[in-house]
């Protein structure tokens, strides 16, 4: 049976990298026991400047009730690492056979009731589990860098993991202070990397072509689109500014556009049912809050975006 | 002779929509003189709604000295909506022939040397002054909606538009507080629109596909990519992750990502020349900044954009 989300304590971190050690100071943040697991016990330095770094933010956002560094313990044998632990983030290499040979041991090594989450950004849990003798507890628990920030960890299941063990990741993620989105397909990139995979590759189209440069592709996310999107998501963006008519309007009046060449990525056929699923989607995100009190909410926010960018110039 | 950026004191917005009007609040709230021209005079209510939503935002970020609503004029005369402007923002409906038609006009009416700048966020300058007698002062100035708050305007004229005309523009907006950008060539969606719009279309394929719903979506930008995106655009947020390495790491380690299906997007061809304008890139916009001084801004900004979204939920 699995533990009780709300009463674990103590968690592992596999991996001393920015991802792994960016886990290890959001979970220390959170108020749990922490055993940092490094390859190599060199790895110590280039760890504790990431964790110093992080502190100093998760600090200013605010630390909870019994958050204190006190509570890391760092080990470089697996045994000892996994060893307690309620619950592991693993946050190796992204190798897919390296990580086959760590699931094959951690499968013999730890509890068959604890989840492992792996940070992986590519690999899917198919894959990484093959030679996992009790797959069932794994899945991907995948984070934005820096991991210590951004609160979103997408989490999809292998073939063989068992439904619960989804469940007992999503519970478990929000108590620990992160935005879990649990994803209905295992499909490469997941979900928000496939999104700005999208825009980074046409980034690239656009400065292999000349017509733009790097300095300008950041100029006009930062001053554009981005402090928008942080706030609204695009799909209630686009419902937002489309007042009263919605998503409906947007796809009504603007779908022919998706035809037109303005990025390299063709865009889908714009059936009657993707209509209304776009149409749907957003209708249930806004509830029955009116598109002016959306746009006022989020020019408030816009507002206080730029203004923190600004003071923090 | 085009008038001095820096002693311009009176525009006309054509246009009394969500982008005319915003545009309208900008200029006032800029201090200028602003003269809008709506079609109807039946809009002016919408009209006014705009204003005043934009005008507690633009109040809160800070007004410029001498601004003041009392220095707006509305009409519904073109001739009269022209009279005396030293610089015209156009945001007509996105229909061809009708800003066509009205460029015609505006040829006629216009003193020539005022710059026209025309807010159209997928048509192209060179069809849109075909009709006009003095093309060459007319230019693209595409804002982000809403555009009394994102800063950018994206820039670029059509073949027969001056040189002296896009650069004076460039002047001029940063003159009226706005970030421009200047495009190195007359591509359909320009640079911002074309990264949104990528995003936008796999972002389709997945709802279309069933692997994730509008709120899946935002959810994942918001808590995502998002507010790393607003602080440090994608091209930076890849160099500083990759460490003292920077975008030649990300490049020549993750390059063969590039081929993998993260996206429905096919990336350009990874030649040593796209590599080396990358690289380069971010190597000029980083100066002399160590990847650690980065980061830890970029770290400094994530808090603030996050509690400032966090504190006006």
């Amino acid at each position: 049976m699995l533990p009780a989300v709300n009463e674990v304590t103590r968690v592992t971190s596999i991996g001393g990298g920015p991802i792994g050690g960016g886990w290890a100071a959001h979970f220390l943040a959170r108020g749990y026991d922490v055993t940092l697991y490094l390859h190599d016990k060199d790895e110590t330095p280039a760890f504790m400047a990431i964790l110093e770094t992080a502190w100093k933010s998760l600090t200013d956002l605010g630390l909870s009730s019994g958050a204190s560094l006190d509570r890391l313990k760092i080990v470089t044998n697996l045994n000892e690492a996994v060893e307690g632990a309620e619950f592991i983030q693993e946050s190796a290499p992204e190798n897919l056979g390296m990580k086959q040979t760590l699931y094959k041991k951690l499968g013999q090594i730890v509890p068959p009731d604890i989840v492992i989450g792996s940070s992986t950004s590519g690999l899917m849990m198919t894959d990484i589990q093959a030679g996992c003798a009790t797959p069932e507890r794994t899945v991907i628990g995948h984070p934005f860098n820096p991991p210590y920030l951004l609160p979103l960890v997408e989490i999809v299941g292998g073939k063989k993991t068992a439904a619960e063990a989804v469940l007992w990741a999503e519970e478990f993620y929000k108590i620990a202070g992160k935005v879990p989105l649990v994803m209905k397909k295992e499909i490469p990139g997941f979900v928000a990397t496939r999104l700005q995979e999208a825009l980074w590759r046409e980034a690239l189209h656009m400065v292999a072509n000349g017509e733009a440069t790097p300095e300008d592709i950041d100029i006009a996310l930062i001053n554009g689109p981005a402090p928008r999107m942080a706030v609204q998501g695009q799909c209630m963006a686009f419902h937002v500014a489309c007042g009263a008519g919605g998503m409906a309007t947007n796809l009504d009046q603007f779908g022919p556009a998706l035809k037109l060449p303005w990025t390299r990525l063709e865009a889908p056929e714009l059936t009657k049912e993707l209509r209304d699923r776009m149409v749907d989607g957003c209708n249930k995100i806004a509830g029955d809050r009116g598109f002016e009190e959306m746009a006022a909410k989020r020019d408030r926010q816009i507002v206080a975006v730029l203004r923190a960018i600004r003071d923090t110039a």
